[in-house]
């Protein structure tokens, strides 16, 4: 049996445990909720006085060149770029993920329409994020698309020559179920489809290589492993192959070559420039490098690779945990054991309670999260692992700022929670809206 | 002749003089380009602290709830939404104006491909802000109409069948001219052309009543007269006649009748909110509040009423003095004497060094801005006032910040700058990207 003592000494082991330092988390709180929205980094409050009470408030006008607000989604992205396997150039903080999985996916339905007219279907996962879904079924309908949604074990199968473009969600957001982005990509290009990836729940948590893949598009958000602050902006992607073919329909005068010539006709900049639009909020962008530089900060300590490892650990941790310290409750694991299908949560399933659960754990101030299943059980063999059909209770790892400790206590609340009964208590059972 | 002291007998009278006092301004600036970058509220530093020290720091996920992020972009809308004479849940503030002016457009173009097949021109204005016309360019691409730019008076002409939308800038950015909108959409309904119109240059500046007009959509952005920041979130209105048909193509979940049931399948709310798309910038978005609050304040000392004659007094005082004080230095008007038709901003033309008097003027402390002219001198009778072709001197007067002695102030700076003819040095006619 793991002890109390055993993760103690995997605290004391972590190379990564100094970056902890650099978050203000709330005294007391275990915080297994940083894939919603990610802990606020110290240097945030400065950050966020620097802009507002100088940069704004003295410099005005003036600030969009001397304090480098005007390339700050470059920039930003210039930063970023290396922990997606991007290259320099190719990567923009701006807009949100739907606007940005908007203008890449019409870019992509534009070059599909162009190269390969008789590919008609855009094939996804039926329990992808929704705003991805809706998103694709504007684009579909616009471009004469067919939207097809399949469960993940469906997907090889599917990657036919009538289809134009796969948009997938590198780690899911229910499950933490993660795909196999380089084996996708490669079966899918041997069909000539074009793989458009929302890397939300994998950028900072998975080691991502867009180029390595040979991937064609990505988004993803910055509110969530990224620490960007709650709403900030998301990134967007395009392999450089395409990023000169075809400008994105929000063709807003930041994407414009020469944005303060004024001139009354559009020509798009050369590069992932063109996936720029209108003005950015430049508070809420400059507040996103405090979080960038958390990463910038685990890169000596051994970057990406040591992130990974420790973040396996954790989960492998947790679920270790709550098989020997919760048998017995009736929980069931939603997250795959397999490490290279594995994101950076852990995602439990209960027939019963799983919202009443999670409320119980946050008022022991162990905050994860809830997401309802669709209620209707699959057909044998289909859905999320036999998941989609149930509630989640869902907690997330962040490497940056979680430790062993914190698993041993969130597993302990849990089972307290559940021997005790508490989670039956009215206050338990109140539905607020959840993010 | 207009003395000192009459500008100080001004300000004496002036109702509105303390709402100065809410706005941190650097000692010894007079910033006339309220218009590009409105002025921090001192408000704002503290929010930003509350929002990223508390809200974020230690509320985390809580606060989308506890701290009513989810509805911000609805709240602020409400707030905002007298200012501009709609109605309560018609207006929201989210994304930034040239995606909302690509909604509204799209949405515009359905409506009319629906309705009125047959009409196939967007019209505008050639010297309209150059985002709106390649959203424009790339909306009309994409739905087979034809983007047709005019002068400002050739446009009563232009409102025919063959026309199904005409979208104008209410006040040009350029020379201050404003368009009497009422009369503009009256003609346009004449004919069965809906109305879109940007606000950008109007909103806070001038009294607007879309729904007295009757108009049919409106955009406009929030970090100029509204002063909530450097890229702070945009609104966008639509008339609630066409608020619930077809829904517009950027369908992120903000914008669904349920967005946290995570459905699948898009359902786009009633009213308003089918114009949200994704997650917002929560600092940025919750920073506008303190502009917003500084109208509120405005209101029991007159409201928009009051803030109008100071505006058109303030900018009268700069005609006058420019015309008292530097005549002989080849100054031109290219804002409308007729208040009817004019803004919140004066306009002077140059036909040398109009850039580098600009830049002398900042560096004594006076902040206007310079806009190039096209170069080209327009056929007789073309052209915004003829000056279209001409580069620009140019001042806004935002009435909350503003006093009547910083007008007599400013125009003794340039009387100075071009007395001294101190323009001309080299330092003065290095250009930067300016917004």
């Amino acid at each position: 049996m793991t002890t109390l003592q055993d993760c103690q000494a995997l605290d004391a082991q972590d190379p990564l445990r100094p970056l902890r330092d650099l978050f203000t988390l709330p005294p007391g709180m275990i915080y297994l909720d940083g894939n919603s929205l990610g802990a606020a980094p110290r240097a945030a409050a400065e950050r966020a006085a620097t802009v507002v009470q100088q940069e704004w408030s003295q410099g005005l006008i003036t600030s969009w060149n001397a304090a480098g607000w005007v390339d700050l989604p470059q920039r930003l992205g210039n930063q970023f770029a290396p922990w997606i396997g991007a290259g320099a150039d190719e990567v923009v903080f701006t807009d949100t993920t739907s606007i940005n999985l908007f203008k890449v996916l019409t870019a992509a339905a534009r070059l599909a329409r162009e190269d390969a007219p008789q590919r008609k279907k855009l094939i996804s996962e039926r329990s992808n994020f929704p705003t991805d879904l809706y998103i694709a079924q504007s684009v579909c309908a616009e471009y004469g698309l067919e939207l097809v949604l399949l469960e993940p074990e469906e997907i090889a199968a599917a990657l036919t020559p009538e289809v134009a473009i796969c948009m997938l969600t590198h780690v899911n957001y229910r499950t933490g179920a993660m795909h196999d982005m380089a084996a996708v990509t490669a079966a899918a290009h041997a069909q000539g489809i074009l793989c458009v990836w929302d890397l939300c729940h994998s950028a900072g948590a998975v080691p991502v290589d867009l180029k390595g893949a040979n991937a064609d598009y990505a988004v993803g958000c910055s509110y969530k492993y990224l620490n960007g602050g709650p709403g900030a902006p998301a990134f967007v992607w395009v392999h450089p192959r395409h990023a000169d073919r075809f400008w994105q329909p929000l063709s807003g005068w930041f994407g414009h070559s020469a944005p303060f010539a004024f001139t009354p006709g559009y020509e798009p900049a050369a590069g992932i420039r063109r996936y720029l639009c209108g003005t950015q909020p430049i508070v809420s962008l400059s507040l996103l490098q405090c979080g960038l530089d958390t990463y910038e900060a685990a890169r000596p300590l051994g970057g990406m690779a040591a992130l990974r490892t420790k973040s396996l650990t954790l989960t492998d941790l947790f679920i270790r945990l709550v098989e020997e310290r919760c048998a017995g409750h009736g929980l069931g694991l939603a997250t795959p054991r397999d490490h290279a299908a594995r994101g950076s949560q852990v995602c439990l399933t209960r027939d019963e309670g799983a919202y009443a659960i999670v409320q119980a754990l946050i008022a022991r101030g162990v905050v994860g999260d809830y997401r309802a299943g669709s209620g209707a059980a699959p057909a044998a063999g289909k859905g999320d692992g036999g998941t989609a059909h149930k509630d989640i209770l869902r907690f997330g790892f962040t490497p940056l700022y979680i430790g062993f400790e914190d698993v041993w206590n969130a597993v302990e609340q849990l089972r307290q929670v559940l021997e005790s009964g508490e989670w039956r208590r009215p206050e338990f059972n109140q539905i607020n809206a959840v993010t």
